[in-house]
């Protein structure tokens, strides 16, 4: 039984979190209005440092909303939760690879696992179209597409990667509007990294992203680009540790926190 | 020779770092101006993931600017420089007591140390005051108050703490735009953490810090509270570790960053 959206706009992030802990399979867009979904990236302890400096090193791409510690599986931002369940759906990485989806991480869980939550451009999506912005990909019905680019980000240690963006394209009337409203959640992206050209991304056909799905581009709109919370795993994925693992496209973790937590001024 | 105000705020921080490294020790306030100063904090890379976690942790007192790899001494913070020499003077701390003040750790050095380089309230200063209002420290030629909390930092792994706040004194009717003002620096301490009730962090005395200098408290205005840069160093030495450094009160490294670089939106 597929929830309605109404429904699970209305839930709290607890009794969603617990939906998906029951075993629902869901994408969680348009899930619990108003809370801050996250990506989700575990990884051995040995390389956790590698990959908080990472974070600290390219803030746009990837803005750390918590870190739990070694083999902790809750924490404020799931409080009561399960970090091994509460996921709809996990991805597993061995040596760099995906090689399995999983719906629960229960069987794998190691004592000396890190636990990365990254924060996810729904949070500045929701202001965007409450001012009014189009967002194409949601009156599309498709995920936001996504390109790996020319630029790298910024390594540490055994961690690099290239800088992973995500386009919305944006009428040309109201660009200013999308940096001004974004640039006010510096903790989950915050402005854009690039509008207007993506050949200078080292992005040669916008038809064809990387990850995601591509999305008809209205006319008299401007291809506006933001960095994307795929960039961390892009670049652990590139330094192949033996394990690792993320959430699957579009199935994010739903916290405890507001999104109104993450707006300044 | 003392250098003056006026010629230190239009030198470049590669100049100002110049005349630290070549044996000039002089506070750093009113220096390069427009530039960004940090607080220093280096430690041995075995707690460098729990005092990187700590940061993340407590972002507003401990903003990280830049990590420099273990045994790094230069960085894109401080392009040429060298941090063993650029500092104006360093503090040494062994199993978390300060046992030294030093304006070299060229014969301190190792391989397995990490520095940070924190945000610094100087900052976030520069704009209260180009908007009339009157810091109460500056205007009195004193360092600014900083007093320890009743309330703790969350802790990471090793290093636990106190919040450690900084005041400043602000008239009744510029406290909203002072609250304004420093939630564009989210990177540097941010907004407020408290406004109007020392007794409510459990200070009871604001005519005596714990660190930095009492100031007159005007009529007629509030003692407002920030996050402080000293909590981090306050965390580090109660955790005792064999060796740390930082840089002794008000002599700051000067680094390349505009503080415009961190103002948002």
């Amino acid at each position: 039984m597929r929830a309605t959206p109404s429904e699970v706009a209305g839930l709290t992030p607890a009794a969603a979190r617990r939906r998906f802990r029951d075993g629902l399979v869901a994408p969680t867009a348009g899930w619990c209005a108003g809370y801050a979904q996250a990506n989700l990236l575990i990884v051995p302890k040995d390389i956790a440092f590698d990959v908080l400096l990472f974070a600290q090193r390219n803030p746009k791409p990837c803005p750390v909303l918590g870190v739990l510690d070694a083999g902790q599986t809750s924490g404020p931002l799931l409080a009561g939760g399960d970090i091994r369940t509460d996921v709809p759906a996990y991805t597993v990485y061995r040596d760099g690879r995906l090689v399995e989806t999983l719906d629960s991480l229960a069987g794998h869980w190691r004592d000396d696992l890190v636990t990365f939550l990254i924060g996810c451009s729904f949070t500045f999506e929701a202001p965007m179209m409450a001012a009014g912005i189009p967002i194409a990909h949601v009156d599309q019905g498709r995920n936001v597409p996504m390109y790996r680019t020319s630029v790298r980000a910024e390594s540490a240690g055994r961690i690099g990667g290239p800088l992973v963006v995500s386009m919305r394209p944006i009428p040309a009337s109201q660009v200013a509007d999308a940096v001004r409203i974004t640039s006010r959640y510096p903790a989950v992206h915050g402005a854009p990294v690039h509008v207007g050209d993506p050949g200078a991304l080292g992005i040669t056909d916008l038809a064809e992203p990387d990850f995601g799905e591509a999305v008809e581009i209205p006319d008299g709109t401007i291809p506006v680009f933001w960095a994307c919370g795929v960039t961390p795993q892009a670049a652990v994925m590139e330094s192949r540790p033996p394990i690792a693992f993320g959430h699957a496209p579009g199935h994010m973790l739903i916290t405890d926190a507001r999104d109104a937590d993450y707006q300044v001024p």
